[in-house]
């Protein structure tokens, strides 16, 4: 039952590619584990890209954040592995990942990332 | 009870054409099959417009909106599909259409397309 | 695409038979006709039971609630109706099941139904 | 009890003239009849301007709203007609009229219409 | 374009009477004139009963309602008034009529009616 | 106990005056006369404002407020002669006030002064 | 313009004193002064009451709010002055008073009264 | 400016003790220190009571919940030990004290204490 | 760093054995997998209880509630089950459990277990 | 257990910093005492950044916050303090500093320091 999902992000062909549109996804059911403790930590990941020949296909984005679960990440870092991976996979012409992360110590985190 | 409507936009003379004005319609009630699972989706759709010569009768929004019921179509495609229908009816001088729908997955989606 | 699916509630062994506990579902997915207009009908159903001998598979429940999609229905009706089938199929020793309805020509309807 | 009050929206002398500063008012009681049906529809007003040599005075602009009580108008009709009458009246250096109207047929409307 | 409604609420025969179940009606549209002023008044009215033989018919709710858009009425008396008319052409087994009138002079207005 | 509190607004050097930054203050507890009616008018003050040499004391803030309170003013004067009275004694280099009033005659008025 | 006004409650014949029913007000704009201090105290007033012989006009309980602007009073004796006054006036079968006074010192205070 | 206040509830006498009536009071800025740790704890704490011959003075509880800033607690006693202190002052008929605390480790706690 | 911690819930004294009171602890973090798919499931759990001679501690929860990660659980039974362990080593006087498990299918579940 | 922490804030290697992404950080528990009266003061510190080349250690974070629990600061000159050894120690690119203040006297306050 914890076989680690594939890490994959399925891109499809942009059923409208003659324009310039926006997709905005959001995902609140993100978790890693503290690299540090351990210990797991929960946030929400949403994406707004404008695509370039490729959509992501959502269930692979689903497997895909699954694939992270039982991985120790801090969350700058994942933030930006994550864009890089959707980058390269979508090749999108524009990309905002934000990643809002549970207060930990009294303090909450959310990291934004950009592209290009 | 189950005949489908016809797809019109009935366009109406714009009232007021001689000054830019900005007309926000939101229908929350919008329901498709998926092309993959035939299963029901749901969403809100919205049109942000400047008119040109036409406005869009709200009756024949409804239906227009209706008739999508019982056929399969992907998130992406559809919004850009009826953005694409309400440009070639109401040729307004901007339109914003966004589609948001439900959650699936984990994961919900929202699709925003601009003209021009 | 279209097929409707069969009409059935699954009910499955209740896991904890020896104590009294409570089930809350809420599908805010659910979608009539007008049996006057033809037209579509929304709204959200919630089902707060004490399951007796089953509980309700939650997919037969998303199943059971799409077969009602193509169907004429006043909301007084169909909310008992829905009642009578979660009795018929769950035999809960307690059920509560409320059906909340869109604005319609301004007025919005709530049918709450209780058992026994 | 249902005489009509006069159309009359009184201005008064701005009382800084000397200074470019902005008014914003929310009227949420307007009311008017169908066109079509004859059947009453209610919005939300709101007028938010910056004054030039005259600024309205409120209780001129409550019956001036309340004379559209029992006149048939479209949404997209009644707010620029509204926007005129307020430019006629109050000379604005800026002027946005915003018309929010409730819920018909699952579908709502906002109009907004900006001057100059 | 004013012509006046009949005050009728249509009752239809409950379609469930062998159970006692609760409808839940919310009319956010109501409005009358001070009985003092002259001036419009604006409420919710909402009604939660127990159907006895009868349910009342929606769009005579609507009707009945826009009836009263020309006659004088304090809260008090017209909150009263609507229940008697709806416990007599309903005849429902349990009754709560609640009416919310927007702010007057910085203070607003509740009147709440439960029969028997 | 009803002596008026001098009107004064107490500056304070700046402590950080190689700086730019910015101070939002919120008095939610504004209340004047109406010059027509002599009844009571409430509403919520806010100031933005970057700092010159100055910044203004609170407490000597909340006494200057206070001191309007038997007084007789409109809402567009008011605050525009508040925000006269704070450039002169905080010399800001920018300034926003809006005072937000209660709604009067189902009506409610924003007021928003800027400098320069 | 500062003339305090009478403190007056005036009762009016209960249209419908044959029935129980409720009424509830909400007066946001009570402001008094603290007896300690001199310095002005904020809240809102909320009146339930099930009416007696008779009901109380809300502009003259406007007024007798209205009294109380320039005396001096503690949040629990004035709550409770006001019920005893409204018991007097109206002779309610029930009521409830509660006042919501805004923050002091970082600490609100809400005192409720009930009769009988 | 360090010093700590004598903890003490001041009780003032009753103004209205031939009546039962409710005070509700909220302190949103109550802090301790974790015992385990030393790290700051924050929380919110609130008493609703029926007053006996006596109410607290809310200047005194404002530096009563001051007292513990430096004193390390867990919150299970610390709730409990405040309502101890706050019958033997105020003596009062009915009491709820409330205390609801941040989140710790992604788990927050509330502690609610009734007397009698 | 994927260990899987005990499966443990600390119980210490009650600081206040002698008074009944009220402690409820939300943890919004809580996942599992569905036993059907393997796929993650999220949730909200609440604890709502009277303590006996023990409280739970409030790490070892957190540790607890963690400790099911890995593992495949239906939503009622595994509510069940955590009651169950809860009253083993807490022996509470009274307990509430409530899990709020996120839509699946357009379909949201909650589970209230209550003891004795 | 009243030990002051020592007023560090670690610097940590930018993990991307190839790529100029946003981290914004929630501080919702900090507490000061008022230079003037010695009392507590409250509120909410935020940082939004554009790393240079470090990342500030949320640790770190938390305890340098929790070193000015024992000092007296105004709002002004704490937020901007705080800015100024937060661009010592992690260099960022852009940083915004927001700390907002808790009601005191009627009046809240907000102060926002922006950097370059």
């Amino acid at each position: 039952m914890t076989t680690k999902p594939a890490r994959t992000l399925d891109p499809i062909p942009n059923p409208y590619p003659g324009r310039d549109y926006e997709i905005f996804v959001e995902a609140p059911e993100f978790t890693t584990l503290c690299p540090k403790t351990g210990q797991p930590d929960f946030g929400t990941l949403t994406f707004r890209y404008t695509p370039g020949p490729f959509i992501i296909e959502l269930k692979s984005l689903k497997l895909y954040l699954w694939s992270f679960r039982d991985e120790g990440h801090f969350h700058e870092e994942v933030t930006n592995l994550i864009a890089d991976d959707f980058i390269r996979h979508a090749q999108p012409k524009q990309l905002e990942v934000v990643g809002r992360y549970n207060v930990r110590g009294g303090i909450s985190t959310t990291v934004r990332v950009q592209y290009p």
